[in-house]
């Protein structure tokens, strides 16, 4: 389990909090990540929590692929991140999983595209559908300054796809470490 | 979210406890019920929790066949319940989208093994891996008293699956309404 808080204080500084689609999030200054359900010491604005689970989509070979490109949070280099919440619609949740898995790949190419910014890009997903939260997935970025265009590429990519049509919410935080 | 609380006093009565794999469950004479998030005011000697989720295997076809012969939680003759805690494997967890759900459906015939038992046997099912619960998921089943070997038959079917020689612990756990 992983909390993000949202403060004025904390080890991540926001550089950007943009809301792409739905209800903004409150602004703040900063981000502290807790993991391990580690208690909230920091008086925050607002705390989203996740969680990182199973594969939900990818094939063995995709997984295989994946494992075999991509690099761990935490290099010295990754000084920029980004925190991007989504939520999809009751319309997405309720597809039997050979028609979301149509959408989210074989139409969408979503980890196809992932895959292309590897290993630049290191990427870590908490889902929180299912904890009643209000997104349904936090996705963490972390990459090196000279990658920035890479990952504006990244996210205006996927959101073209048929998969954000589903996106109903969705906040972009861009953070950078201090 | 869902809570099943194993107690002294409660609405259903415990028939049988069994352990059907890995480590026993505390024996109890009976079982509380709370759902949506009451406070538990029994004090159980124990508690699982769960939740329901989005469908993680079935196509389509398979989610429409199964909408159109199932039937609801608390029928008036349906006063015999069934709760199953499992727990599968590392090496289950670890498997990618199309590996489970081989091994689920086209091996184990898991849908279609349920369907036959449709509309006799109601089932609902919670997940509970991902909040740190003991188990992976918890499996509730209600018939009629005159449907006891049907529900026999269909719990010894899925245990003769590939997909059971996931499951390291199981409790079975047979339940009489009051």
């Amino acid at each position: 389990m992983v909390q993000f808080v949202g403060a004025n204080t904390g080890t991540w500084k926001v550089r950007e909090l943009k809301t792409v689609a739905g209800k903004p999030l409150t602004a703040v200054s900063h981000l502290q990540v807790l993991e391990n359900n580690s208690l909230v010491t920091t008086s925050g604005l607002w705390t989203l929590r996740g969680f990182s689970s199973n594969i939900r989509y990818a094939t063995k070979a995709e997984k295989e692929n994946l494992l075999a490109m991509q690099q761990g949070l935490g290099r010295p280099e990754a000084t920029c991140a980004a925190l991007i919440p989504i939520r999809k619609s009751d319309a997405w949740w309720n597809l039997a999983q050979d028609e979301r898995r149509a959408i989210f790949e074989e139409q969408s190419h979503h980890t196809t595209i992932g895959m292309q910014y590897l290993p630049a890009i290191a990427r870590k997903l908490y889902h929180c559908r299912d904890i009643g939260e209000p997104f349904d997935f936090l996705t963490w970025f972390e990459d090196a300054p000279s990658h920035a265009n890479a990952f504006e590429d990244l996210v205006g990519r996927l959101r073209e796809t048929a998969e954000w049509k589903y996106v109903e919410r969705e906040i972009d935080i861009r953070l950078m470490q201090i």
